[in-house]
């Protein structure tokens, strides 16, 4: 079977990911190399700013390219491959497979289950782009994949600040709790590199009371505050002082990982009960949420102050199996998307400060049943709304141009905030980035051949799309609109704009 | 860079909305082809009826163009551009730009923000086909399109029943509250345009009990009907009263704008206790809602008497921003599309009149998430649904392409009416059908290359789409199978087919 | 018009549902021709055990094609053709059409109406391909075509048993009530057809206690388990006793039909209680509701015991309209889907079992909005989860593309579990797995144009699609692993991995 056989060596198809027919194909050509020597700018990801700020060269092929992977190993344990196999650690101490090049094999054996996923274009431009791998993985590879790309690691220029060079990163922006010492951040900074690698305010862990070590994580944040948390007023000074150390810091934005869309805000005598109930281990799930809610509230008031942009992503049911959580801990693959509502739900959010001009706020979603109904409505309308990049399990060729299908009708192209990889996985940035720009230059190229848009509009667009976007979505806002004094909590609910 | 220059001069491609792909292309010219001289029948739409019957020329291009087109409006705010600015005036009374050329600069300035929206898709046929503008949108070029628009409409060709010619409109429905004097349909049919000119029955304003100036509007609907309404009977009573008076001015539907699909009937004693509550101004939410779906059951039921089409356009959460709402009033951009639910909502009006023959139930949705989940099923098995175009957020070129692709495999295209407009853009009335078919001639277009529909039948589809289903989903029942006597409120709740 | 006639004779073309552009379609076809030898493994099903053990002449063509086919007849009601005039009988004994020609020739005179259906790309299949129909059917060519087939159905070759061979079935599952005798199964088997003809587990009726008829129901269960069923655990150790029954005779699977997805078990005494109270009759709609879901999860656990995989087949509210109920009773195409949650209802079964190497648990779903939110996440991580092929309304070209387009991101293409036809309809088995071919090799033609997957995993991956998965989905598990021995109920909850 001649024409079957995998093509040796293995390559990257310049064409790959754009649509194939013959009149739509040569524009997305044109449209995507409008893009191609542009920088890329990462506003939103999870890389661990001590790996940046350590610099020091990346561990074997597995524990990179596997076992922190949760993409990867759900799949694998999807066709009952066990955790411990794969190297993912367990709470309890015991033994899991150490050998990384046994993990290796046992992904690689497994690479034909990636057919047709993300996961595969990824790791395959991972591979030959980044690695120089030069045979398809398979079980019969896997020995040779593995000394390629350890030899690869261990070459200086592929030390991760080396890299950032290399994959042409403009800025980069990590993901650390609001209790961070940013001391990672600092040293990069004092290196140079503060503009180019910026932390990001993740607040979760302090504001759902109920959550395991909430009351611990809410005395350390007190604690890098500089103060002692003992009530709800304490609490908000020291979000707000955290919030302007980051800003300090070079943060563009926080991020809110939440399970409702819910923005309802509290009386300020409410919360403050709450927060007290819940330092004393006394709160149920209804306070519980309903203090979550109050608090994106509280966020976007902060916002608005500060100057930060809010990035909201709900719909997340995290850990769905105990067992697995009990054993394995958070983010190895159980966590489940869930509908989502945001019509009501930020409802209360955009009343007050929907038209406030120092407020940006990015939605994300993984429930693309929202696209049409209910995100590209909202974000065409109000001011502060922009959507962020499809998400997680959207972040797919076929997700990716939904997205666009479904709120460029509504929302067009400047309410959205272009790409962001949301990635842990240091080494995909240039795949990822680079496969949103080819979904892009398709579905423009479509718009171009069906003559619903000129091809030099579709150009412009795209560069808009992959760098212009981007950039000003998380831009700081204009010099003397944010203001450093602290207002009395709740006193500024008043909408700027309408 | 010649190739991304724009055409010179502004033109609209023949092929504008088919299908790119060289197979497809011009078997969908050839059905395109089919639809191009029939007349538009536009049995649902929110043109003024005063327009109709003063006659008068046209404004200027911003108060005809720019400032009463929520579409548009909603996304310049969205940008940043402040009602004001646009000329949406305030209730307040406070200023706003008057000027139109500055209006109008203002929204050339942002025509980039509507790539890729239906807006641009409709505005450029208008500015091009029906207005002559020979240069595409910007900044640069707004004065000399405001100067080409504003002599056009000078011209008498240019004056509404005119262009009624020029457009090739066949029939046209307006929008009328109950309380509708109808005496601007009353002129036209004197002056013979009765049966082109129809008005359509809009209660909306007198069943949703909660409403601020329900009463008057109660008590102007009396009046209207020549009575009084002191109670629920004389209010039932008069509306079948005012439905009778639409029917003898031409009128060929109903419409209603809910919240919720529910059609759950009250007892009588129930409604009349709502009802009388309501009168005295003490009525709660929850009774409010279930009044309105009681109505929503006995619209039904007078439509078995009258044969009027009933239209259901539920989903809207209307005035999202109430601060918004308060300065600029309703109909400004601000309603936002929520998840909506058909199935058990109207199970009990199409267990009592679903298989009647006098019930025609066109169904709208502004959730496309229901397309192949709920609305295929209930219009491919009750005779009373039909289903009617994507609507509002979905009459868009994929909206459209997506509606057939999902509502085809279970309703197929005889349960669906063809495309209504539902615009008040009335200049836009010919673009907005255009696309419809152009949409349709490529879906249709797909069936035949894909051997899935031969292009015999897709050419009588495409007629069929275009003019035969509005035509035969909006006509009168045949004469003798409604009558004028009025039975007893709810006496009548029996099911006529099974 | 020469160019619009049809196509004379009726021919089916070799390319029908393949991709039209020119890139792709060469492609598409070679894929598809990997699969066209292939077996066909019927894997859930509806055709009568009966009617496979009597081996006799089919009926005239309506009692054959026409009347039980819901599919079609809910069409033809919707556009207003009476149940009477189809034949469809009446529980009254009031009269029907009883004349097959007077059927067939309604049908063929609304053959228009499925334009664009898959109603229409199956039947199309049957006439012509397997029943030699060589004029397009039409109210001019219905007698013919009736006399075609008539003359067919009398030949020896289009017996029921005969066909399997004809039409290259492997495997064909029935699906049976948990009271079946399985005398038609035995009676096969003994003329060596067990191995291919095997029966389905469904115990519906004996699950949802509110259901007319239900005690008598159980009653006959504990008639075929012999002993009478007083109490809880006799009832449980009835369906035990039937399961491994069903697995004496070949049974691979379990099927369930839940208007929700709901898993969560009760405490063995509230089970017992309710158990006990619907016995006496005296159930409410929310008890009965909870038990449903309560036995979700107990047939979980009989399935780690017996290995019987489970399907489950949540989401469609049955018998819409009660009138159409009580005077057609089910199955007469009254059922509607209705939104479904999956992520928080399988969480109980998920948790306690979604890691028993014993399960396989194949979730099927009418509402397509869960595709990529809530199932391919599920089945991407779960090992125990496959994924049905998309089921009823969705079983359409278009609606089977956006399945794979939606699910394979996340769950690829192992976790689902290859097509099954769902079908009662005996001589469309080829035309819908001949469709769902087509549909696949399309999709994977698209990943190889779009250089996201090579050509060789393409034709691998299609004979899985086909024919591979379906096996290895409904296999037994190895021998050894399930043992007889009945544990007491509801005592082995526990996680067998993570």
């Amino acid at each position: 079977m001649p024409d079957t056989a995998p093509a040796a060596p293995w390559v990257l198809h310049p064409d790959r990911a754009l649509p194939a027919d013959p009149v739509t194909r040569p524009v997305a050509r044109q449209i995507l190399e409008a893009t191609r020597t542009l920088p890329i700018v990462s506003m939103h990801g999870h890389v661990d700013a001590g790996l940046l700020s350590r610099d020091e060269p990346f561990g074997d092929p597995a524990s990179l390219l596997v076992v922190p992977d949760h993409y990867l190993v759900r799949m694998l344990v999807s066709q009952g491959v066990p955790h411990d196999a794969l190297g993912v650690p367990r709470l309890d101490g015991r033994p899991v497979e150490t050998d990384p090049r046994a993990v290796w094999r046992t992904f690689a054996a497994h690479w034909h289950l990636f057919r047709g996923t993300p996961t595969r274009f990824w790791m395959e431009h991972v591979l030959v782009d980044v690695l120089g791998v030069t045979e398809r993985l398979s079980a019969a590879t896997a020995d040779a994949a593995y000394d390629t790309i350890a030899a690869r690691l261990a070459e200086p220029g592929f030390r991760p600040l080396a890299l950032l060079d290399r994959f042409g990163i403009e800025t980069i922006a990590t993901t650390d709790p609001a209790s961070a010492t940013l001391a990672d951040h600092a040293a990069l900074a004092a290196r140079g590199w503060g503009e180019r690698i910026v932390p990001t305010f993740r607040p979760d862990a302090v504001l759902h009371v109920d959550r395991p070590g909430w009351a611990q994580d809410v005395a350390l944040l007190g604690e890098r505050a500089g103060t002692t948390i003992g009530s709800y007023r304490d609490y908000l000074r020291a979000l707000e002082a955290r919030r302007w150390a980051f800003v300090d810091a070079g943060a563009r934005a926080t991020d809110h990982g939440h399970l409702l869309a819910d923005t309802t805000p509290m009386d300020e005598t409410d919360a403050a009960a709450v927060f007290a109930a819940a330092l004393r281990g006394d709160v149920d799930a209804a306070a519980a949420r309903a203090f979550s809610a109050h608090m994106l509230f509280e966020m976007a008031r902060m916002s608005t102050q500060d100057g930060l942009v809010m990035q909201l992503h709900p719909g997340a049911l995290r850990d769905h199996d105990p067992h697995v959580l009990a054993v394995r801990g958070n983010d190895v693959g159980y966590d489940i998307p869930v509908a989502t509502e945001y019509v009501r739900a930020l409802r209360p959010l955009l009343t007050a400060f929907g038209h406030h001009p120092n407020l940006r706020l990015v939605l994300f979603t993984l429930d693309e049943d929202t696209f049409s109904r209910e995100l590209a409505p909202l974000a065409g309308v109000y001011p502060a709304v922009r959507l962020g990049a499809p998400w997680w399990f959207l972040d797919t060729p076929d997700g990716m141009r939904r997205f666009r299908e479904t709120v460029t009708d509504t929302a067009g192209f400047a309410n959205t905030t272009g790409f962001v990889d949301d990635t842990r996985a240091f080494l995909s940035i240039p795949a990822r980035h680079d496969l949103a720009r080819r979904i892009d230059a398709g579905y423009l190229a479509r718009l171009v051949v069906e003559h619903r848009l000129d091809l030099d509009e579709a150009l412009e667009t795209a560069v808009d799309l992959a760098y212009g976007l981007p950039r000003t979505a998380y831009a700081r806002p204009p010099a003397g609109t944010v203001e450093r004094a602290t207002p009395a909590p709740g006193s500024d609910r008043q909408v700027a704009g309408a």
